[in-house]
């Protein structure tokens, strides 16, 4: 880890700056995999499970049987885990549904939004070392709640052919019914496209390697929407002198363990939590079975000594972090100042991990300092806000003569002559 | 125009694609204007504007001078209704701005969102044969309730380097003080890379031509966020039999003036209303001063009779109009069976000019079938919302055996640990 004590801010730019990622060229292989799974549909989904996967499926669509043996094969105590993660992320989405409300912004001219769900939506879950039932409850239950008619979800399989069971039990709590076995940029690819078995999306949700990020951002040339721009994971802590140093340790080193790119960052105003904190995370990572990939990131991570919270405030912003943990006695008077983050983590027991799984929030944000013009995946991402406008004839001839006079001067004379018409009439 | 009578079904899916646009190779030509701003700022740009402008700008930063004359070239007509449409805009996007709600999912776990503003943000206008000033009044106005710091202003010089007094007037009066003469792909390169005097933003907005569009995408590589992807206007007017077809045939034709690409199509379930419709084009057609380009436009557009107004819905959602008008009696049966739709115009005297200057609601809307998966813009496009979260002790010991079964199970001990250690505390 690289320590900083009290850097000055002409230095800060460089330490908010994320390391530059390999691009590597790969759009002509995307380009190629569209372009088969768009003229074989599901037999190139079957060859590229084979060919990717090292796995042999007969057919990619999930079957129920399938299903119900992933049921018998999850423990109840992990079921009732997920039921009730599932439910506080219910609660806590349900409260994003808005009202409708009726402005009236002239005399009988009424303007009002009414939400519609996206129709139809795919949800990707990767493969890969973690087998992400959580983004399941994420991404499943904002679009239920939404009313999208139509949820997809695609996922790479094992060897053997098979999906994790806690994904497939995961699921059928969430009421879908089309899971399909393909992964990688095919799984985008097949939901932009459709396939004889996979259902077209309008909007492709989910993590993934590089591969099906490149895919997700080829998928828009389709016309497809994607929930937002990826990047590593990141977690900033701002620890006052109060913070428990164990804490905050295990916080980094949750966030670290995502995988060698995950980006850590701890602030502190105080040089004893500081060397506490650097010595938890030296004795908890001994323990950890995913340790060598938590070095990894460790080893590219800031841990900075500033002078106030004040100026933590500030270099957070200027970081914009995925997750912030204000580990501050005072946390109340600090949560104004933040101006650019996904989701802020409050006090001594507020872990990102409960955020990650169970307490109701999305675990779906922004990354990569895109925390400064991206909202993390709520409600909002599985509806569109549609407006509506209802002039009666008295509306209009309160307002005919100002859209006149406007029209007429941008030179859009049939613009003025709707108007114009109808006030004649 | 193509005129079609009861249409099955199966026909749909051709009617409602949309021309395909030619995709001119211009990613290189955009690329070196990017690297050109890069490399020169300022002077870059006064450069631009002499070889695509023709102007002779001796600095590209607007003066108070400038505005002052501009404000005096205006007619007060002009001006109040310039204000009276900044009132009802204000006020429907007021009421776009959303309470903090606290939610306790489990008891002591409180999750919830608050907004904050984009910092930065940039509006494009372009030049051409119309000047939007009413896009700068869309664009600014929820910039403004939003509370974005820097609101930036690019739009391109005249041939004499002179700004359109009424995009002047109306910056000002949002109190847009940073406007620059600067047009195409070299202003979006601006706005994204930042030069002497323009300020680098985190998010563009605003119309234009294929090279503002194709400079909009790139910038996204720099971690810019946009608005929208972008497309020929639209309008979908569906009328029944007590539609007025003079007004109908005005609505459409305010729509095919905008460009000869601009998408027009006509529903009906009257036979009567389509060919009186049609007379009532061809009349008003002739004494619009842009009537080539409306005419151009119309010759592509669809007029189609269908079996009943439930039919006509369902074409409609198919084609996901950008501007919906219903001149329908009994439009409020049919408001839930809008679907897919930006805008949506209510009776015989909601016309979308109402809505594209001066009712309240945003004429930045989603376009070329985009009102499947993009709401328009509005108060939202302009914050991001932040999610918090809160857990006390007891929070944790209620919520801490959920999370730490689901994070074993996902095999992210590191996840488990922050919350084990902090129970043992």
């Amino acid at each position: 880890m690289k320590i900083y004590r009290y850097p000055t801010k002409d230095t800060w730019f460089d330490l908010v700056k994320r390391p530059v990622l390999e691009q590597q060229e790969i759009s002509a292989l995307i380009a190629g995999i569209f372009k088969e799974v768009q003229s074989n549909g599901d037999q190139a989904l079957i060859e590229f499970n084979k060919k990717f996967d090292k796995a042999d499926t007969q057919s990619i669509k999930i079957t129920e049987a399938e299903i119900e043996i992933a049921e018998n094969q999850i423990s109840d105590d992990l079921k009732k885990a997920i039921q009730e993660a599932k439910e506080n992320i219910s609660k806590f989405h349900s409260s994003q549904i808005s009202d409708i409300s009726k402005i009236e912004t002239t005399k009988g001219v009424v303007c009002w939004r009414e939400n519609r769900a996206v129709e139809s939506v795919g949800i990707y879950i990767p493969g890969g070392t973690a087998p992400l039932f959580s983004t399941v409850l994420m991404l499943a239950v904002p679009a239920n709640l939404a009313g999208c008619k139509e949820i997809v979800l695609c996922t790479p399989p094992d060897k053997n052919g098979n999906i994790n069971p806690a994904i497939l039990y995961t699921a059928k709590l969430c009421g879908i019914t089309k899971i399909f076995k393909t992964g990688g940029a095919q799984a985008i690819a097949a939901m932009t496209l459709g396939t004889e078995s996979v259902p077209r999306v309008y909007k492709i949700f989910g993590p993934g390697n590089q591969f099906v990020v490149a895919a997700k951002e080829y998928a828009q040339r389709y016309g497809v929407a994607i929930d937002m721009p990826a990047g590593p994971s990141e977690v900033l802590v701002i620890a006052d002198e109060n913070a428990i140093p164990e804490f905050c340790a295990a916080d980094l080193l949750s966030q670290a363990e995502h995988g060698s790119d995950s980006q850590v960052v701890f602030l502190t105003t105080s040089l004893k939590v500081l060397n506490e904190t650097i010595s938890a995370v030296d004795q908890q990572i001994k323990d950890l079975p995913r340790n060598e990939m938590a070095g990894k990131s460790l080893e590219n991570s800031n841990f900075i000594v500033l002078n106030s919270l004040e100026e933590a405030l500030e270099f957070s912003n200027l970081y914009a972090p995925e997750h912030l943990i204000l580990a501050i006695s005072d946390f109340e008077k600090y949560i104004p100042m933040v101006q650019n983050a996904g989701s802020v983590f409050l006090g001594n027991y507020s872990c990102e991990s409960a955020g990650d799984y169970a307490s109701g929030t999305n675990h779906t944000l922004p990354t990569n300092a895109y925390a400064k013009n991206y909202s993390g995946v709520s409600l909002d991402s599985f509806v569109k806000k549609i407006t509506f406008q209802h002039l009666s004839k008295e509306g209009l001839q309160n307002l005919g003569k100002t859209i006149e006079i406007m029209a007429e001067a941008e030179g859009l004379l049939a613009h003025k002559n709707a108007v114009s018409i109808r006030l004649k009439s």
